[in-house]
């Protein structure tokens, strides 16, 4: 190791510990803090944000990063180095009077937003949005330095990725998908649950669960949140879920999609801990851990067998007669405008329909005042009926209103690479169905530790997913997966 | 306002933010923090401090303070460059390697002592407290430059008093004290209460009494911690406390004591608000707002007969027959060891004993291989009776270990301010005992944010209080109030 090597490594050891802090102010800002403490914390939170901002333009940086031979490197070396190069140059590209107009901007932003979402009027958000978007643009010429402005905003998200190789994936995906959608709707509508559920004992089984899944509670707590949320990284990483005394799936399903974030952040080698690999590498490999874990193996047919076994035991009649109905209300698929709400078949069109037009946003080949009419036609095309009013379309997400644009896809793309990797998965442990239905995931969670999990940033998002699978990443494996689950389970 | 100051204020603005980022990470681990981050917790911590020294020695701030003309400014303008000047001038004294030094050390030997107490052998605590305690006195020697070392410790928790003038109040304090312990052991002891106290119902009072004793509640929030504290400042001012099924007036007391450290914080002038104005001005003048609430006021015969009423409601049969027993059983005087579980009478003894031991090991006086016996001998001859183990006497307190040396002396200090401001308090407001039998002590807390809260670190600890009080504080109405409601409760 040279000097200028080691420096940089304690340099980044502090800066890691720092973003720590500032992961976790934002934990308690969602569960703990006061409500008169808001505007006070938004002071603190951009004190902290100057802070980290300061750390990653510092001069000596740069010095360090020409100064050091990459090539002389182990893959940890090389990739710290990936990483604190990506994090500098996009520091410094962005002037800092922008940086804090676009703070400035997106705070208030997302006030107006929740306010026209209230008031179903888009009109009323419309000039806001407009001055979001105009920053965001100019934010991502500036970190494009020439190349796609779309794709330097992505590359906050998904490093290494473009929104043309994304556009291939979900151009395969979608007219499957409306298809299968159609047909499924075709169908009588299975039963849902009835009954009231006790929170406590909600709260008490999805603990359970979670544990089942392999969140370490040693190093992790369990709160409640308007959002259910995963924060933090190596020995200190907290979910929050929900509970709705209507619907047990809201609780469960949301704590094992934490614990699917949750767990990869906590299982990352200890060794990267307080070094850029220590935290999960993208949003689109994060998602591909949640969503396997709540879908392809939470809603699988064997652990939905166990589950329902666990709620007739805590709750007794639940409104479904056994196990088959049970798996048929977990996986019901229904007409509807929210993408938070929506099922595995139909999330993914969701994401498509928001892609597509903030794409269109970023290169100007759309504007705000055609906006709501874009979306309207889009989401008739792709659904089959119109939007019945915006805060039901264009006003249902927050992202755009705080400026996260390219963080759409990523949702997606984890649903892709957890298609991926299930198909790994079900080659590497044959006889994973037998645990699943006596509610023990750990033979997956293991596979996916080991093979993915552990090795936190060392190699780029895609590369990440591939190394994992031993083929690279494509739609197909999600495509044949949900097509199969959903002919079958509907009788196509 | 100059350019200098304006910088300076700014500057100061931002280093404030990040203390509070601190203090709510030191929130965040006594009540929320998952046990198994506790090692990863100290490398953010310790990022965190390093980022307030490297402000707080900001090479720019002996610029700006060079620069400004102190007697062009308003008293409040002077007020945050005393102390801009005075954290400045301590920060740049110490050497780094002797503060990273003492951060080290006292990391591990909270431990140490912890396991030396639990074992009940202070020669495993002996070594690492010499070790502490050289390090302490290599430190106060750098803060001191020249001048008494044991004062320069002080002034970091009491800024602007000297070890000489507390021990000339401490000095007329303890024959009294003594005297009067002797008096009162010389009487019965009342009874305590009986019975076992609901664990939720004794929260849901503490949070009626905390918010009567004028705690925001939209602006802080309550949880249970082994050892009660309170923590923040502004808008956000969070406290702990504790329940014991047996008593219920460790729960209550505990409430009122950190309500009474919080209320100050929450009630200092918003336009002190991240300025060095925006805290509470010393750990003296703290303990004199937790002690007032607790003592002067919680333990009053009027609100106690209040409280009663209210215990009884809540908790039917509790063991004393009426108020005046009740009343009592709040005030019973005890023999013991434990400075934590000391009364009202018997707490100041337990402080003098340290602050003198403590001055002499700072001075080389004393020696930690002669504390021991030291402590022991000082022990019997105020408290009329031998210490029975280490962990009952030299082993007891944590703050040694953590190098609080200057510390203890402020919670007599308190002690005695309380006395003063109750002297006034009673003046200003004559039919003051009607609202505490009503249960309402408004009219307090009130005239205490007025005449004291609310201008924060406007003033000098000392001048504070003498500008609440209208005198120069002293030991006098602390002792008298002392002797007359012991007498009067246990006829003497």
């Amino acid at each position: 190791m040279t000097d200028a090597y080691t420096a940089l490594l304690d340099h980044s050891r502090e800066t890691s510990a720092l973003g720590h802090v500032a992961g976790r102010l934002g934990w308690d800002q969602e569960t703990m803090m006061p409500r008169g403490a808001a505007e006070q914390r938004g002071e603190e939170m951009a004190a902290m944000t100057a802070v980290l901002h300061a750390r990653r333009t510092d001069p000596r940086l740069s010095e360090w990063l020409a100064e050091i031979d990459d090539s002389a490197l182990d893959p940890v070396g090389q990739a710290v180095l990936r990483h604190t190069r990506r994090s500098h140059e996009r520091a410094t590209r962005v002037p800092a009077r922008l940086a804090s107009e676009i703070a400035r901007v997106t705070s208030v932003a997302q006030g107006i937003w929740a306010e026209a979402r209230a008031k179903d009027d888009f009109q009323a958000f419309a000039p806001t949005l407009k001055e979001v978007l105009s920053l965001k643009r100019e934010e991502g010429a500036a970190l494009a330095d020439g190349a796609d402005v779309y794709d330097a905003l992505l590359a906050d998200y998904e490093p290494g990725t473009t929104a043309a190789e994304i556009a291939t994936i979900f151009d395969a995906m979608r007219p499957r998908l409306v298809a299968l959608r159609e047909r499924v709707l075709g169908q009588p509508e299975p039963d849902g649950l009835s009954g009231t559920y006790d929170e406590a004992a909600q709260m008490k089984l999805s603990r359970h669960v979670a544990r089942a899944f392999g969140y370490d509670m040693s190093r992790g707590r369990v709160d409640k949140a308007v959002h259910p949320f995963s924060s933090g990284s190596g020995n200190d990483v907290r979910i929050t879920t929900r509970t709705d005394p209507a619907d047990p799936f809201n609780c469960l399903y949301s704590t094992i999609h934490e614990v699917g974030h949750a767990a990869y952040e906590q299982n990352i080698d200890q060794a990267y801990l307080f070094t850029p690999l220590g935290q999960g590498v993208s949003m689109g490999v994060h998602e591909s851990q949640s969503r396997i874990y709540e879908n392809q193996l939470g809603r699988s047919r064997p652990f939905t067998g166990w589950l329902f076994e666990q709620l007739r035991d805590t709750f007794g009649e639940i409104g479904v007669a056994d196990a088959e109905a049970f798996y048929r209300a977990v996986n019901r698929v229904r007409k509807g405008y929210i993408r938070t709400e929506a099922d595995e078949l139909q999330y993914n069109l969701h994401i498509m329909l928001r892609f597509d037009l903030e794409r269109q946003l970023i290169s100007r080949a759309l504007e705000v005042s055609d906006l709501e009419d874009a979306w309207n036609t889009r989401f008739e095309t792709d659904f089959g009926y119109p939007v019945d009013r915006p805060a039901h379309g264009v006003l249902q997400d927050v992202h755009w209103s705080v400026g996260l644009f390219g963080y759409f896809p990523t949702y997606a793309l984890g649903n892709v690479y957890a298609g991926c990797l299930n198909e790994a998965l079900r080659q590497a442990v044959p006889d994973l169905e037998s645990a699943l239905a006596a509610g023990d995931p750990s033979p997956a969670t293991d596979w996916l530790r080991g093979a993915l999990q552990t090795h936190g940033g060392l190699r780029e998002p895609r590369d990440t997913i591939e190394a994992a699978c031993g083929f690279a990443p494509h739609e197909g494996p999600l495509m044949d997966y949900l097509e199969a689950k959903f002919s079958e389970l509907y009788g196509l």
